[in-house]
């Protein structure tokens, strides 16, 4: 007999599992949309491969699809405002890029500016797993920004890392 | 016509992609075995269902498949040591588990005692790409440790986060 565990159970559980704070985008033949995801990660780096889960009811779940094109944009601590704007219902497309800076590499995904690092890709497979579509995509291109910052969110909360020791970069002797 | 990203690139990049890091222990017929992963993340909650990526050339890799069950344990700052170990090639099972307490809940999985949360599954699909297998699994059980805290490996190092805001927790006012 398994025990049943509850839907909000696992979301608190979850949020004990930080990760780092994602801006994914797309364009092509359905236009261009996007999303804050931070459920993404690494593959395989034979050929450099990461995933992305996306909710189907997502507004941008349509376009990812269709388009067959994301940029994943690992957003920096300077990006709170932008992961907010991309996650939040209702708001048009065009209201969420208006906030960023944005260029094209490879696919023709927007590219992040000043994003930490952003990974151009195509995608190669989808699972559907429940609610959700795993994308699988190979990275076509990428561009690393100047400053290797990170946004994480964990515990219901933003939280900025930089490379140094955070006790450093908080208290520097004097 | 496609650029080519090498492996160097793209595990540059993903080193920018700050993740939590968790000891994936599993049990059963193949016997007990682990390793330390960050390639973990939540898929949807209807049902609990997170994901797991594991190289398939990891000691760990058979005794995962064969026992179709794991526990994804979620470290704190205190367990870097346990990562350590976990992540050390060559290292027999019996020394990686030898650091930790542990318990079971539902599957057999080796539960760590301490951990930020625990959440024990049984795998229900398994994907492979290239090098790796991708674990798609069902929360049976889950423990939630008493503090809220998070070890995150970025820009290859380790980061300790815990629940109240970096900078207060560092330099409280006096």
């Amino acid at each position: 007999m398994t025990a049943t565990i509850q839907q909000t159970e696992f979301r608190d559980a979850m949020s004990r599992l930080g990760a780092a704070v994602n801006v994914i985008t797309t364009d092509g033949p359905a236009g261009r949309h996007g999303l804050t995801a931070s459920a993404v990660c690494s593959v395989t780096d034979s050929p450099p491969t990461l995933l992305v889960c996306v909710n189907r009811s997502a507004g941008a779940h349509a376009h990812l699809t269709e388009n067959g094109v994301l940029c994943v944009n690992v957003l920096s601590g300077r990006h709170r405002d932008l992961s907010g704007l991309f996650g939040k219902s209702g708001l048009g497309v065009a209201d969420r890029f208006a906030a960023g800076s944005w260029r094209v590499l490879e696919t023709g995904a927007p590219v992040l500016e000043d994003a930490s690092v952003s990974l151009d890709c195509r995608i190669v497979r989808t699972e559907t797993i429940g609610t959700h579509s795993v994308f699988f995509c190979e990275v076509a291109a990428l561009a690393m920004g100047s400053d290797p910052e990170a946004l994480i969110y964990f515990n219901r909360a933003y939280h900025h890392l930089q490379p140094a020791a955070t006790a450093a970069a908080c208290c520097p002797s004097s």
